[in-house]
């Protein structure tokens, strides 16, 4: 084949498969989109239509994708949750990130107008980079997305009071935080509450806590089992029949995949969900 | 700080710089576009609707990321080459892979109106993966650009015969495919010339070669000087200055990216441009 | 300073660290052994002194390296386990398998006379390599080496009805090939036994089992605590304090490291020496 | 078979595979050499014996690998370059640095009681660590040599400046160094020569150059070809036949490999020695 004198070049392609049995996450991050949010006009501290936006994304890559078992965003970034027993494009990193990035871009930019009805976009349009990371053990995973968690927590409160102090105190963005600088978190709910009369608890579910994305089965009841026994039988080496991988991926491909605002650090969310880290489909909930 | 119990996991990123002095290669593959064709009825052997849309995607990518010096498509693949002295993002392949496949995927969907006003986009979207290759020295690059375009050649011949014998011949696809088996490309000619009184050198340009992406400078007299020499000069080990190099990023921003469907196998494509391989800006041609 | 000229080149190393909380196996093969057995007239089907000579350079190994945890080998290889939270040489890949592949070679030349009193050693000298694999989960780890000692049963088993076969039936090679071709474990143990009256029980263990290498404490009452409850509440994330971990490897290096033919594949051996997995030293047994 | 429930394992091991047509160094340090050197009283500054049997273990790697190119050691280090068109071991890294590690610690090991007849070893045995790091172009592989060997004059000019202070001049440690901070290359050659009558230059060539291993064939006149653009015409692809290649293996394995101390950094000894770069082997030189 003609071809043959030049395909030795194939050859230079280097595996990049991530290590079999550890949790994968894909995390995308918005590109530059400090300016984006001057750009578009984006409200402050938080865009109500782009994290819509942004949780429509995701919830089309969740949809697209049945081995992400749970996914979590805030601010202009998501990650992107595998199973440690998944083996999706044989585990290849490039392929799996510029899958989940290729996959949040083409719905972000997509579904923008319908999230913007107003305010079309133009050149250079939004755009994500990603990344993969392995976890070898649920701890090392819940610890991951539990920082991401507390990253939403001290970065909105910050941002809730700073911006009021701008938008209800009438400061320049110095003062502002000259203002912050030094502050605990108590400060701030002071401030917030003495100052401008606001109560940091009854902001917005979704501004205080992300979006967590998953697919949604009945709850279970957290006292009929020891889950954590259950998960450490479950995690170890994780090699299901193909058959019954198969049935599984097509239940999961059938469940809702809701987004939510929940608390993911405390060990209650994920006890009431045994699905998500076990991999294995719960009951779908009976419609109403 | 509340979140250093968790800030360890930051620990788990693993580095992936490519190695410095290396030709890059971006490649993007669109995914299950099989299927994407059937839904969106895309015309056979070649949608030349499609591939502008591709064009377009690749040219808004390489006006977006000065750091590629040429990029090189057919079909529904578009490889994007990084100089060897590029350090966009530190060279880390994943930050590389994903930004080039989410700015692709992004212009793709956003542009896909304009390329198909009659045929909106629905779920799933068309979507896109990337891998990233390097390639040390520039015979290896180009060897890898010819392997391609050598590709593009062989399948349009063959799909050209294919769907001549379906649309014109009235074959079945199995007794197509069995016309062909064993073929030579003077036997696909023959068949195409002698059955429908096509000629295979007046096809289109852009299906019989690809198209190629590059920021457009005065052409150089290939007579004037020893090219493979000072690109043997050039190519070693190139660490410009910060400020030469960012003068060079400002001039080739400037440039005029073209798209065109040429032959980039033989050395004449490259000695007439010399600022791919060497990376210095040409000449702004005057404006006619 | 004059260097600075060339010291872009420390640009090109690139990262090998291996990922964290995983068990890292180094294993070091005999290269061409087949070659140094015939060379050495090494007794067949099993050398002893070149069996001793290998525990002794696997048990300086360990003795040197107080974050090897334990070691099993087998014929002319040995794994050498880190435990998961070893952060030694940053978990570089290349210098975790350089430094256990040097020691163990050391040893080997250095040792080869007082196993080898009369067989001097020759170039080209014996040599070894080695490879670094991680392991995620306690059972991925255990299962590796049950799959080492298993493998050496099994070879075993066959190569000691093998040179039975040969040495004692008086068979060429090819025809005691022929008489194993297809053969059960059962039906070499009845060619042993009945042709040349060999229990196979009764061959030494140190053939059977292999040789694991660990440091010596006092063992514990299997019944007396749920082990796999506390290794997983152990294996999760593992960071020590430096001072507690200093304090550890101060009293691992103070331990008796011992050379055993157990079978490691039940959970009997792990669960009598917690320590092993847990990398807590356990209590030095008193001396007799 | 009763191991394929254990053989999964064997997934985790991954690819390691280095660049295809790259330079690989692969670079050997002693481990924890400054307390060797004082518990086998090293001379200070050099001590011959030490340095000739590093030489002797780097010339039994370069006699045993004959894919070595040329080796550059200075001090307890020494860099094995494998030539970019290598294949062994599939270029797998922990393949290629394991091996060189290992034969040169069982060389060094071997041979130590040939430089230090009265000087038996003791435990623990002197090992060696080891990476590997590619170089794409010639001018940067030879970048790396030049930084090795100009590491070598500097630390050789301080060192020797130094310890004539102290065991000529009397001084302590403390005050030598005083004496030597801040001061250039002519400062040092000035104390040396003033005070103790020490020309820098009569110094032993293997102190000033370090020492470089190579095989040795017929000298060729620089001025006879343009040995530049041979080696680029070379230096790309090289992909030789499997016949040519083996027959070059032999005739490399037969010519004699010596240990030199010469300027590495200009292009006069790389002009005379076309093979090291080239890996063609030259002509063997008649024997006087």
């Amino acid at each position: 084949m003609a071809n043959s004198k030049f395909e030795y070049v194939r050859n230079f392609e280097q595996a990049d498969s991530l290590l079999p049995n550890t949790w994968i996450v894909v995390r995308v991050d918005g590109r530059a989109f400090t300016k984006m949010c001057a750009k578009y006009e984006f409200e402050k501290p938080n865009d109500r239509r782009a994290l819509d936006l942004m949780n429509a994304a995701a919830k089309a890559v969740v949809s697209d994708l049945p081995e992400v078992t749970i996914a979590y965003g805030v601010s202009d970034e998501y990650s992107f949750v595998f199973h440690k027993s998944c083996s999706l494009f044989e585990r290849r990193a490039s392929k799996l990130v510029s899958t989940v990035v290729s996959t949040f871009t083409a719905n972000y930019v997509f579904s923008w107008s319908t999230f913007f009805p107003d305010t079309p976009l133009s050149f250079p349009l939004p755009t994500f980079d990603g990344r993969a990371v392995c976890y070898p053990g649920i701890q090392n995973l819940r610890d991951y997305l539990s920082w991401r968690q507390v990253d939403c927590h001290i970065n909105n409160l910050y941002n809730t009071t700073f911006w009021a102090l701008i938008q209800l105190g009438d400061l320049g963005n110095k003062d502002a935080e000259k203002t912050l600088a030094g502050t605990l978190a108590s400060d701030k709910n002071e401030i917030l509450f003495s100052r401008f009369h606001i109560n940091y608890n009854n902001e917005p579910e979704m501004f205080k806590k992300g979006s967590v994305v998953f697919r949604d089965y009945e709850l279970v009841d957290p006292e009929s089992h020891r889950v954590a026994d259950e998960m450490d039988d479950i995690a170890e080496p994780a090699r299901p029949s193909k058959s019954q991988s198969d049935k599984d991926r097509k239940r999961r491909s059938k469940a809702r995949v809701v987004v939510e605002h929940l608390d993911i650090i405390k060990d209650d969310f994920w006890n009431r969900r045994p699905w998500i880290l076990s991999n294995k489909p719960g009951k779908v909930p009976k419609e109403t």
